[in-house]
Order: C-alpha cells, then sequence, then structure tokens
C-alpha cells in the first residue's frame, strides 16, 4: 500500500502544539514513510519545528487553520461558530481524501460531533464508540464504550461488541474474546441492558463472545475485548487513571522516606518511572472511534508526547489495516 | 452506652472461619469492652479458637448453626431453604435484639436479601445501599452504592447521597462534601438519573452537595461522599482492586528482576507490602449496608484476617454512633 498520511489537529490538547510538535517529529523516525499533515497556525508550527534538527521536511506538511476549538466549548458551539478550527480542517482533510486518519488531542465531544458529521458512520452503525487498550497482566484489553454514549440499549452493546472484535482482529488479536463487563459472571446478574445484549452475542458463532467479566477479571486479562455502555466504561478508565496516580505518588514519598540512602531510593523511583505510562492507560494509549467511515483517533487531552505518540502509532496502524473498510465487511455480514 | 454485643457470621467467605476466628480475637484485644456471639459450627470453631492464647472467653460467645450460605446460593435460595444457615441466624440475633450488629463475608445477594426480609428498611428508603471507604489523596472517601442496586432511579441515588452524608458525619466528617460520580463535571453531562438527581440535591441546603466528580476526582480526594448507581459502583470497586493487583504484582517482578542487589530489592518490596492493604480497599474495608433498621457489615469474600479486623471496627463505630437511629432521624426530615 502507499505511503500513509495522517492529518493532526497540532493545535488540541492542554499542552497544544508544545506536546504535538514533538511528537509528530518522533514518528516520522520512526516510520520511514509515514507523511503527517499539522493542521494549525503555521509560523507557530514552523517556530516549533525549526528547535529540532535533522527532521524530514518532505513528509512534514502544514496547513492553515485560524481558530482553535477550546477543551470547554461546546460540541455545538465546535459544530457552527468554528469553521476555521484545526480540528475541523484535519478532519474535512480526511473527508476529502487529502489523509487517511486524523489524530487530535482536543475536546472530545467536539472531535465526536465533527467526525460524524463530516465523516459519517459505516452502514448498520448508530454510533461510533471510543476504544483503547488497556494493560492486564496477560498484555492488553480493548475497552469500549469510553464515554461516546453515555446511555446504551442493547443493541448498541452488541453494535461495539462486533466492532470491537474486528478492531482487535486488526491489531493482531486472533479470535478476539469478547466479554461484556457487569457485576457478576452468573447469567441472572446485571441490568436488562446487559443481560439483553448477552442473548443478541449468545447465538452468533462468527464472534467468540465468552460471557460477562467483571472489573477485576479485566485487568487479570480475561478477555481480548471488554464492551460496557459509555458511562461505565468513562468511570472506569478515569478512575483508573487517578488510582495509578494516586499508588505513583504514594510509592514516591513512601520511597523518598523510608528507603535509608539516597541510592536505593533513586533507583526504586527508576523502576518506578518505568511503569508510569501503563499506569495510566488513557493518557497513554490513544484511542480510536470506531464506526466511522474514515480514521479518528483521539489523544489524550493531558498527554505528553509519548501519549500523543502512541495516538498515532494507533492511527498508522489502522490505516495500514484499513479498518473502516474491514469493519465496513464484517458489519454487513453481522449487523444488516 | 452499654458494651457492643456483635454477630459474626462465622462460617462465610472465601476462608471460613479460619480467617474470621483470627480477625475476631484480634479485635477483642483492641477493643476491651467488645463482645462477640460467633455463629457457626460450635466444635469446629472451639478447635480454632483453642489455636490461640490468652482469648477472654468471657466476651467470646458461640451459637451453632447448623447450615452454611454457599457463595453461589441465589438469594431467594438463601431465603426460603436454609433457616438455620449461620448468617440468617447471626441477623436473627440482631433482629431479635441478642446482637447490635451483623458481620459477614458471605454471599453479598443473599446478604442484603435476609437483612431486608429479617431487619426492614427505615421508613423512606427504598433499598438499602453499599458504602465501603476509599483511599484518596487526601484520606478516604465513602463510595455507594456498590452493587444492591443495578439500576437506579433519581430518587435512589438523591437517598444514597442523603444515607452516605449521615454515615460519613457518624464517621467523623464535618459536614461532608457529597458529589455524584458522572462523565463530566458540567451540568451537561450525564445520563438522565445522574442529571435529574443533581437538580433534586442542588436546593437541599442541610446537604453540602458540591456537583459532578469523575472518576479521577474521586481518587484526588474531591469529595467525601461519591454517589452512584450500583453497577458502575461494583464495577469501579472491582477494576480498581483489579488494577491495584496487577500494579503491585508488575512492581514486585520489576524490582525482583532489576534492582542490582537482593537487598535493595527486599527493601523496596517491605515498602510495597505496607502499601497492599490501601491497594485493595474492597478486600481491605468492610461495606456497609445502609437504610435498614439495624447495623450489618459486609466483609470482602476473599477478606483476610485484617480485612474482616476492618469490617468488625466499623460495625464497632456504627454501634457507638448509633447509625441507624441517627439515619432515621436524618431521613425523617430530608425525605418524608
Amino acid at each position: 500500500m502507499s505511503a500513509p498520511i495522517i492529518a493532526i489537529d497540532a493545535m488540541g490538547g492542554d499542552f497544544g502544539p508544545h506536546s504535538i510538535v514533538p511528537a509528530c517529529i518522533a514518528c516520522l523516525a520512526e516510520f520511514p514513510s509515514l507523511h503527517l499533515v499539522l493542521v494549525g497556525q503555521i509560523s507557530l508550527l514552523n517556530e516549533l519545528i525549526a528547535r529540532h534538527s535533522g527532521v524530514d521536511r518532505a513528509r512534514l506538511h502544514l496547513e492553515q487553520a485560524s481558530e482553535v476549538i477550546a477543551m470547554d466549548d461546546r460540541p455545538a458551539q465546535a459544530l457552527r461558530s468554528k469553521p476555521d478550527s484545526s480540528m475541523r480542517v484535519a478532519l474535512e482533510l480526511v473527508r476529502d481524501g487529502r489523509a487517511q486518519a486524523c489524530v487530535s488531542s482536543g475536546n472530545t465531544g467536539a472531535l465526536m460531533a465533527l467526525s460524524r458529521y463530516l465523516l459519517k458512520t459505516l452502514p448498520g452503525i448508530d454510533r461510533p464508540a471510543m476504544m483503547t487498550a488497556i494493560p492486564t497482566e496477560r498484555g492488553h484489553c480493548q475497552l469500549l464504550d469510553l464515554g461516546a454514549n453515555v446511555d446504551c440499549s442493547a443493541e448498541h452493546l452488541y453494535q461495539f461488541a462486533v466492532m470491537g472484535s474486528v478492531a482487535a482482529e486488526a491489531l493482531g488479536v486472533a479470535r478476539p474474546r469478547i466479554a461484556l463487563l457487569n457485576v457478576g459472571t452468573e447469567d441472572v446478574k446485571g441490568n436488562q441492558q446487559v443481560k439483553l445484549a448477552a442473548s443478541l452475542l449468545q447465538p452468533v458463532s462468527e464472534l467468540n463472545y465468552i460471557g460477562f467479566i467483571e472489573g477485576d477479571g479485566l485487568y487479570r486479562g480475561e478477555a481480548d475485548v471488554v464492551v460496557c455502555d459509555g458511562f461505565v466504561g468513562n468511570i472506569l478508565l478515569k478512575s483508573s487513571e487517578g488510582l495509578a496516580s494516586m499508588i505513583s505518588a504514594r510509592m514516591e514519598a513512601l520511597f523518598k522516606q523510608n528507603l535509608g540512602s539516597r541510592l536505593i531510593g533513586s533507583l526504586a523511583l527508576a523502576v518506578l518511572k518505568r511503569l508510569q505510562g501503563e499506569l495510566a492507560p488513557a493518557r497513554h494509549n490513544g484511542a480510536s472511534f470506531l464506526g466511522l467511515q474514515a480514521i479518528v483517533v483521539k489523544s489524550h487531552g493531558a498527554a505528553r508526547p509519548e501519549g500523543f505518540q502512541s495516538a498515532i502509532r494507533r492511527a498508522v496502524m489502522e490505516v495500514r489495516e484499513d479498518l473502516p473498510q474491514r469493519l465496513h465487511g464484517r458489519l454487513e455480514h453481522l449487523l444488516l
């Protein structure tokens, strides 16, 4: 296939281009055929790029956009009143075929609304879902939805399961084990939506549905794809992030206080630092918007360069696997 | 007040009396006026007690019960077909005024069903809720509901907020900050139940309602009482437990692998061990059943002796504060 071209909303997120530009430059070095189109205020972007040496400018393109969607703009505002926002222009590059994917760390609600409006959903999909990789004791699992849909019917959960399974396959998992997140593993447990979704998934032999999973089972790695509504997924992800931060902070404090010598403390802290990225999966890994006709990856608003780099990496994978086309093929069979 | 008497379901949980008896003996030493009534197979209990020296048998009573409710018994089964279960007999001691509280690490659904049947709910309370203390960056917060109610209306969430606030006060927090768990902190965020519950809480000046809280805000200690439906609370608690276990295991592995000398590794691991209890709040702290006419505390099924001890400690606190009576007084004012 041809070299991937990815449109980057270079102005989004808490740190904006100061975090995004270094991530982009690192990705160009990591993927020798990758082209990036950075969308935003060209003068500022040029200034930040000039701080780095050895940048392959032939693969780093710039596209002007005069406006920025704020983290607290409402989706409707973003849709109606900022026609030249960096986020919108980046998505338009995808819509117009000038890029194959868009990566943004901007306002999630605005990105979802603009993505749906500009790129449209796949046939059979009512609502796109957000999915990310969560570290587990055995590797990773894909969790969806992460907050795009706070109220979900059983049919939505079923659609998420199908999309998550196809996406996990594309990311390299053979016959992904799909589970529904629930308060217990017995059939009688859970709310109506979850029980009904289970009855929709059970008879589908093309899907490797393994049943209900609990919150601790997720981290034990009992499934490859874990499906829940966006309310639950968002709470799980953010509380995990908060718990991980708290544990890191406490461990740092304990090691600083308690270990006899400074040497031991600093060795222990070095080990801790290596865990930090994984301890905050939401900040570290990008989240895919699944169910659109094109590829959109959301990076965490507070992502540091390594986090944004992970999001670009995810977009590159999805471009290589032509995820929307793959989803379309399977969905036609499983949904329509 | 008189010496507290607590009925203990001595046969429940994954480790049964082998974990419960040592916890009880430790609590008798910790609280010099405490009386415990251990309910179960007397011969087995006597055998386990005899392994300890210096036990004040004058404060350790035994009550025979011939049956045990299994962890996978359905609540209806527990109600109908096991009239002489240790759990039921322990609750009957409370109902009959022979004990002021019951602590069990048995089947949660069965304990809730038997508690409601034998002890009844307080006037104005549709459904009891489960609440536990979660460690935060600033101390602790009380989280409810933890799984007793998977579908909740706004009115239920309101009742949980009132009960959580009164209970937190009884546990020593002045004017507890109450928050509703949500996917964002802005008014427009969330599902209908949460938005409506917010509108019920806002006008009540007796309650210190501070608004929505996100999963990470909970661990940052932004509220003293965090309210959610039982589905969300259960997923949050169990996923936190799973994440904490995973982090502990990874850290152990990293320290064992990477630190140059065994000495450093063992020092680091000693520091880690001290965090373990807090890292698994569900296993460590007891959960209160709020909204009943008497005190019932649930210990985690997999609780080790220290965990069961925490649950007894929680029951002692609630007896001292006469929590059901306190709840009754406030509920009359705020609900009826």
